[in-house]
């Protein structure tokens, strides 16, 4: 029998300072994970503390999206950091973020790496027994949101860690289920509806076509879509709105894994 | 019948990147409670982690020494951030430095406002407020260090938080009982050993001479001795020494208030 | 017989990393000066290329907006730095730019202070040699923009320093001429037409009404309308349609200075 | 016949904030050339300025040390930027230090990338143009300094731009004539008198041995010794007596290329 349930998560906390560009108050309402940043390729202080209380009045479970120190290039940029300092900027982020929660009364519930550290992890053992280490430390019920196609999934199943593998819907598919990072609506089939059935067969049959036209099996508990992409609102309103239909149940990961 | 203990605290995990300026192990041996940088106003993640666990192994408690974001300036200089503002700036360099305490199995005992937010928050109860607002949220068990004759001190009290006044065992004294900025050996007695007899004075007779040669009444449960003192090795073995032979025990302020 | 020419100047060249909020393209034919962000409250090196070479295209007066170094507070809150601190900074900043004016053929025409570093100035005789003297080691020829009401202005004057009074277009006025920080469309006379009406009077009969109600001699070689300030554009289109019916002549100040 | 002259340079101002580490007041008597940090891997306003000042005391050329913004890592860490941004970072940090070197009128002789882009534009030509580019469009008379065996070299004389070769005496040196990172007293002779003579020797018959023991030509206008290799003073203190002794002026590059 296919999956009945799937996560939807967000990058959420984006802003910084005076810089109000993501309209996280319009999409929280659509996910049930967050990955909030945490400082360091994005958001600030007060971003923070703003976005886990909008996540808990919107009950949306939270995580820590960890970065490179790296805010003018948003983290995307590749640093060629040490398996340690990489631990050491876990720790710092997710402790950070574990302070809002705390003063919120909100639970930690995942941690997502962002950009190239999440790309890096992703080819390179090291790294990911650093974030890996770093998480479990700090609490072994968090769970860890990346690509089953990455060594990252494979380390944390190792480690014993609890790991989900992620889709991401607003973006085409490689044969190996990672991510095309570059937009393109032909990618995922060339309307919100598209994008949106396309989820849902990823529920409900494990299947997806690659960007190649190869038909791939991919299990996905999770399904994130960029609040930046061009019609977010539309892409999340029709994945709501199909999904009901499929009658495949929209909720955070910690609900069902 | 005078007070027995007394606590010894002291800035540690000022070093930044490769700068490396204080003598943080050499120190740690003499004291009791470590004040950790977390990254605003000095600090990084890799000192942090360094430094938690150097304490760690010296068995000496642990406690966020949280400033402003200026790094440039140290976190000594005004900076005019709204209560809001500053609770934010706590709250994430408590979580951070949590952070490393829960991966290294050690928990915070106490809070430092650092420089001026320390300075400002002393004479200005929304900012104190906010402070305490934000470490009880954290968590009510942690204990605030300031002056007695702060409002941090008083609005504490009143919220309900633990909160123990210092003495700054290596610089002169107002009459109030707040510290003077600039270190002058003529301050404390002219050499380690007076400052040490200083300090006896305080805790077994509650009493030391302000720099105006009037005598004060003052009850302290944490000595801070800064470790960028000229001759602070000095310092802290006279510490040492006098208060051993004063039979005053030097512990972690946790174990006696 | 009144002035027939007046400087438009707007805050340009905030925006910072993937963080692009302000539509500069869209502002810069408007105006005359550019007062370029150069890193320390807003901008990026990036940002600060783009908008020296959107300048020159629009054949727009390039100035250096300095300020505090606080980007999560924007350089609007004060910061209790030394004359000599700000001295620094004002150099770093305006050489900053001249890197990008010289690497695209642009002198710089100018100095605007931004902020909190504005303000501070503004009431402190110091802080504002600091900055004149900065200036003036770096280039005679440049201008310094201020407010008449304000210490800045005598200072530069009388350090041989080239200095105009600025008028905020979209800014209630006090008294003494200085802004009313907060936006508010009723202190501009309720529409963009009664803004440009206020300014056209200003440059012409030298008039304006204080938010008090009360007539004030105002005197401004420059007008700076904010981008971020509701219907910028409309203010903008408003401005050039009504000064062009007055016969006022819209030009950088370096042309009838 | 050989070279009579050789420059002496050395990294200056990278010192940070309250982070006073390395003795530029004790080294700049014994260089010719300082490469100036700019704020990005190192150094700050108020340093930049007094670091400017040094080196005019000691009548010693200025050249912009110019680094990736990784203060954290000291810029020493691989940023995967792109031609583009490197471009702009020169710019940005070049201009800043011009700004103080106006300011107490002393002109720029040289540019030096720094750590990680130093070696990355030595082999990757598109990084190299962007850091050429930079630089002629601010200064067709600045020298650029690099490796003879780096692309950056090539690309500087097909471009135009002046550049030199420099030879780092207290580093091993590969069969390329490229620096090896790690400082090892034995790959340069085991004492302070042996690497002087090493030097001495490049001078004067353009030749080296390796570190792997074969004797490579190399010609260099600059030798760079870093002010944090053990023993410092001494180096520099030996190179002074042995070139003296074997009649090699000791000059900044521009009084003889």
């Amino acid at each position: 029998m296919t999956r009945k349930f799937v996560d939807l998560n967000c990058d959420m906390g984006e802003n910084f300072g005076l810089y109000k560009v993501y309209p996280d108050d319009k999409i929280m309402k659509y996910i049930t994970s967050a990955n909030i940043a945490c400082g360091f390729h994005a958001g600030d202080p007060h971003v923070m503390r703003y976005t886990v209380q909008l996540a808990k009045e919107h009950n949306v479970a939270v995580g820590a999206h960890v970065g490179f120190p790296d805010l003018i290039g948003f983290g995307r940029r590749r640093m060629e950091c040490t398996p340690q300092q990489v631990k050491d900027y876990v720790t710092y982020q997710v402790g950070a973020l574990w302070g809002y929660g705390r003063s919120l009364g909100v639970d930690l519930q995942h941690i997502k790496p962002h950009g190239q550290m999440y790309m890096m992890a992703g080819e390179d053992r090291a790294l990911s027994e650093a974030i890996v280490e770093a998480i479990m430390e700090l609490d072994k019920n968090l769970i860890l949101f990346t690509h089953r196609a990455f060594v990252t999934y494979d380390v944390a199943k190792e480690m014993g860690l609890k790991v989900i593998n992620e889709f991401y819907g607003d973006r085409g598919t490689r044969e190996n289920g990672v991510l095309v990072f570059k937009f393109n609506l032909g990618d995922i089939g060339g309307s919100p509806e598209a994008m949106a059935r396309r989820i849902a067969r990823v529920v409900k049959e494990n299947k997806v076509a690659a960007v190649t036209g190869k038909e791939i099996d991919l299990q996905a508990e999770s399904v994130c879509i960029h609040s930046d992409t061009p019609q977010a609102l539309e892409f999340f309103a029709a994945v709501h709105e199909i999904l009901s239909k499929e009658n495949i149940e929209i909720t955070a990961v910690k609900n069902f894994i």
